[in-house]
């Protein structure tokens, strides 16, 4: 198993106080020393850096704190090894070309039994189940839409379909965004906590550390952020419900009766 | 334009000491100063680091320097922007997956009047002539070869007739690498040195920086350099002609008579 972090914001903003105290599973407050990974994801590009090292060890921790790099969607992921070797190859987040838009995964989970058919342009480069769904998702999407996206609304949908197929060979709660929209699922384990005005401050889990997030965001910030377990002790973090696929865009849950 | 460096070696190798006089390239001793990256590729996975920075400020060198990666092929590239704006998406080397395998591509050379048709899985994700053109490459690859890859000589042969239909176009000197093969075509601008035992010393052009390879290598160590312009004023860098596509595996030109 797994832990996983994501953010989805209206203007580009920095994940570094969320992720100081989520690096800190990733060994320390918890045994997911097998790697880790982060992706800053924007519209026309994204940043992918991964290390097989514990997060908690990991040099590239301090060049993501020193870079401090913005994003409109975030996705980080400290690695239990439970399919496929501790490698680099084998790191979360995943990233693919869908549509002419980077993709972004990563899982929380194992999927037992689990063999999708091979064939198609989505082909793993490593051994872990969570690369195989991610490649199976991307290729189903191409079958059902062709070349173009559809409707968010079609999109959310045959998601929430596949989604449930896989979540029958195990957990499968993910996080996956194309630098716009953030589509989170949940089988076990998932929650999320909104931040918009007026911000207050916010105490992590993991580690003695407290921000005043009126000081850090602009008043016309909004933002979620999505976890496995809640980051920080005195925000109202939301669980999700088994089977729920969440869509958040511009910082917020996309409402599916908006025209997009 | 641009500028390339690229390393093939039997043996993953840093390639930390050429890269110190590399990166001044971009914005001190010449005048690419409009982002850089570097790509660490494996067969199973790669890595790449890009910054829409000038490598010679970017923090990203200092990270590399720190990390001191190694790999069997490397490929950096600092950037001199004629088609795209500065921006991360339009910043090399550029990636996609091929027979899975990660293939990672970066180029030197400006392309006119090139419109490669749309359509099929690889899609550009910036505006560059240069991510256009490994995605026409890719996918007329994958038409010609289905699934799965064919002999090294078939690949090289069909590489070296679609590399001299884009060449048309324009200066078209690239280095494409699968993590086992390194590809350098010339249009223009590309020269090569290879280090061997017995090691001798190495002593940069664009800043004053002598190694004693001998220290730094292991007696098995062989390893092929290739660069847009010679990076040591001491070594011999062997020059290519117009319209040749070179083929290194374990840090030597391969030999087409060998069966692959």
């Amino acid at each position: 198993m797994c832990q996983l972090l994501g953010m989805n914001s209206r203007l580009p903003a920095s994940v570094g106080f969320s992720l100081e105290g989520f690096v800190r599973r990733g060994g320390e407050t918890d045994h997911h020393a097998d790697g880790w990974g982060i992706a800053f994801i924007e519209q026309g590009a994204c940043r992918v850096y991964t290390d097989s090292a514990p997060s908690i060890q990991s040099p590239l921790v301090d060049t993501v704190r020193r870079h401090a790099h913005k994003a409109r969607n975030i996705i980080a992921h400290v690695r239990k090894a439970t399919r496929g070797e501790v490698a680099p190859e084998n790191c979360h987040p995943f990233t693919r070309v869908l549509w002419g838009r980077a993709w972004v995964f990563a899982h929380n989970g194992t999927l037992e039994h689990y063999t999708p058919p091979a064939g198609g342009p989505y082909v793993p480069l490593g051994q872990t189940d969570s690369e195989a769904a991610f490649c199976q998702l991307l290729q189903q999407l191409r079958e059902a839409f062709g070349c173009r996206p559809p409707s968010l609304r079609a999109l959310q949908a045959k998601l929430r379909r596949l989604s449930g197929d896989i979540a029958r060979h195990g957990a499968f709660n993910y996080l996956l965004s194309d630098g716009q929209h953030l589509f989170a699922h949940c089988s076990t384990d998932l929650c999320a906590v909104r931040r918009q005005p007026p911000f207050g401050q916010a105490a992590l889990v993991d580690c003695d550390a407290v921000i005043d997030l009126a000081h850090h965001n602009r008043p016309d910030d909004c933002m979620t952020l999505v976890a496995t377990r809640p980051l920080t002790a005195n925000e109202d973090w939301d669980l999700f419900s088994p089977g729920e696929l969440r869509l958040f865009v511009e910082g917020r849950p996309w409402d599916n009766r908006s025209v997009c």
